[in-house]
């Protein structure tokens, strides 16, 4: 038993943030909520406390050696008042993933997600109406031992902490432009690139800097081995229409297994439109654009939902998509998720939580 | 300019350790060297200060993306007297090759060894002198805004701290058990696998806890793409001693390029052994077995200088390596490199650094 959440709240509330201007991850809300993990006591003193500053020891070990796992998914405001959570088991189910890769202790799914409803229901204030904005959520882990060496830590801290959010990209639902990645490797088979954990992010900032001086909003990385199949893009799972069949990667152990990847592969078939997970090249998209059957290309994630892909860039072959506008079925994806998120959509699928006060 | 580096000195000095029982990595000195970078005015208010906890908002981006480098190297107290560093101009290099991979801007070599040396005199009654012991110092850069979200930091800390250590393994010089890594992967080329940066070690640590169930004490990893051509032990490089011949694998992107390793290869040479360079594959390694040509194999790296391979383990064959015993010219390279660490022993290398008061 984790036992009782403790609440201790701030005496020192924050000013709220214009609304229309959010941006993504500037702004964090006036509570966090916190658990520690102690070798033969499991997870526990589980307490909402003010945001503040953690005290870190110069030698915590996430500092040196990365053990760490994290996680995002977003809280809603629907017309009604009621507050939605999208899918929030799969975010958890995927920290116990993540966790399984770097040698951290699992944790109660059913637990945190109780403990998430009480944070967000102390800051409900902080959820943002606006068209467009969210409250995201960050819960995280991150190894507290004191030591310098290679070896999983005894102790752990599990944080969440909430931010009001705009859109992830600047260019929002409209079409980006992405460079394909032939230099640099994100992850490989047998690697750590299905674990949500700091060390993919920091392997991929190079790459992304290079091609932002490009021009470029993203990279699309290829497979580690062949630098041939297509894996996903910066911080989203990506999707191809080609002759009316979507196709996105197969979860070969070096993509994440996105929640939104996953809620688009349900809503296509349940549209009857065919969604295939497969090995694909590189080759095979360019082809595809050559004969006249790339239709769309996407990517999902959970901070944009869906991002319309208008150009790609492979070895300076640069190819236009759609002639660089929103597809027809991008829109839709994009417009019934996000409804579905926000309440203004009757959910028959069973996806969002409501979090009661 | 960096500026002037100002200095305060601790009112509560803490209690040293008992030298023969230090292990590693489990006591820090009185005292830390921080620097800060900011955006546009570079790194500024160099300072040494008591070591105490860092205060770290819980939105660091360190904590989320992994943004990080360090670096190890060691400090000696010969019988003389002297304070002796061991290549220090080599691991503050490395620190610029790990920065550029990670997008973190260069630190200025020169200065961060004369801070580094003023740091240590300031320790200098925290170098234990016992046999085998150190002084072990940590370099580390964390990325420090608070902010969430995929893109390099525009803030950062440059933080060394210090820990009088003894072996890095509890077999000390003694051989070691090491399991050939047949499922996991470390770094592939493209990948960060080259630089000393948090995410390498995070990736390591399942395969390592599983080859310890087994009875091992590292792993052996091998490429990720053919899983063939050996790469790297753990925190250290790996060398082969076959038919008189010494054989190391080449660095091509995917191991550290480490300094011990380096130094090996140059005492080697000057001795008039042969050494090479090169892709190797682990069949290699078993054949020469076979035919009885293997005739040492050892580990290299500042935590233990010399490790020899005592036991490998590839898909459950096991070969036996100098009848498990430390090889002479593990012996002989031991011996020199630690004696040139600490004085006993010319350095006719120009390998060591005085600390002077
Ligand atoms: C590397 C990576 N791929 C894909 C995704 C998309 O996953 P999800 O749809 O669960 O947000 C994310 C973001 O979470 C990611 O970081
Ligand atoms: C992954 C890895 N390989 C090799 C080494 C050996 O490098 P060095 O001899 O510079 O300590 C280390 C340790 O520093 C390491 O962490």
């Amino acid at each position: 038993m984790i036992g009782q959440i403790k609440i201790e709240k701030t005496n020192s509330p924050k000013t709220k943030p214009d609304q229309s201007n959010l941006g993504f991850g500037n702004y964090f809300t006036d509570h966090m909520f916190i658990m520690d993990y102690t070798e033969g006591k499991g997870w526990h003193d589980p307490r909402i406390v003010p945001y503040a500053p953690l005290e870190m020891d110069p030698a915590t070990m996430v500092l040196h050696y990365g053990q760490a796992i994290f996680e995002g998914l977003k809280a809603y405001r629907a017309k009604d008042g009621r507050i939605l959570l999208f899918r929030p088991h799969k975010n958890m189910e995927r920290v116990n993933i993540s966790n399984d890769r770097l040698c951290i202790p699992p944790i109660d799914v059913d637990f945190c997600i109780e403990a998430l409803k009480e944070l967000i229901n102390i800051e409900k204030d902080w959820i943002p109406t606006e068209d467009g904005t969210s409250l995201y959520i960050r819960p995280f882990i991150i190894s507290t031992d004191p030591f310098l060496g290679v070896r999983p830590s005894k102790t752990y801290k599990y944080i969440v902490i909430l931010s009001p959010v705009g859109a992830y990209y600047p260019e929002g639902i409209n079409p980006v432009k992405i460079y394909v990645e032939s230099n640099y490797v994100r992850a490989v088979k047998g690697g750590i690139g299905y674990a949500k954990t700091p060390g993919n992010y920091a392997s991929s900032l190079k790459a992304q800097m290079e091609a932002k001086k490009k021009g470029y909003t993203q990279v699309l990385w290829l497979d580690g081995v062949e630098k041939k199949y297509i894996e996903e893009v910066g911080t989203m799972n990506v999707f191809f229409k080609i002759n009316g069949e979507v196709i996105t990667p197969a979860l070969e152990g070096s993509i994440l297994a996105g929640i939104t990847r996953d809620s688009t592969m349900e809503l296509l078939k349940s549209w009857g439109v065919k969604v295939t997970e497969r090995k694909i090249t590189i080759q095979e998209i360019y082809d595809a654009h050559a004969n006249g059957t790339l239709d769309e290309a996407f990517g999902t994630g959970t901070a944009a939902v869906i991002s319309p892909i208008g150009e790609l860039n492979w070895n300076d072959n640069k190819i236009t998509i759609n002639e660089g506008k929103i597809g027809e079925l991008s829109s839709k994806i994009y417009t019934t998720i996000t409804n579905i998120q926000n309440g203004d959509l009757e959910d028959t699928l069973g996806w969002t939580t409501e979090v009661k006060a």
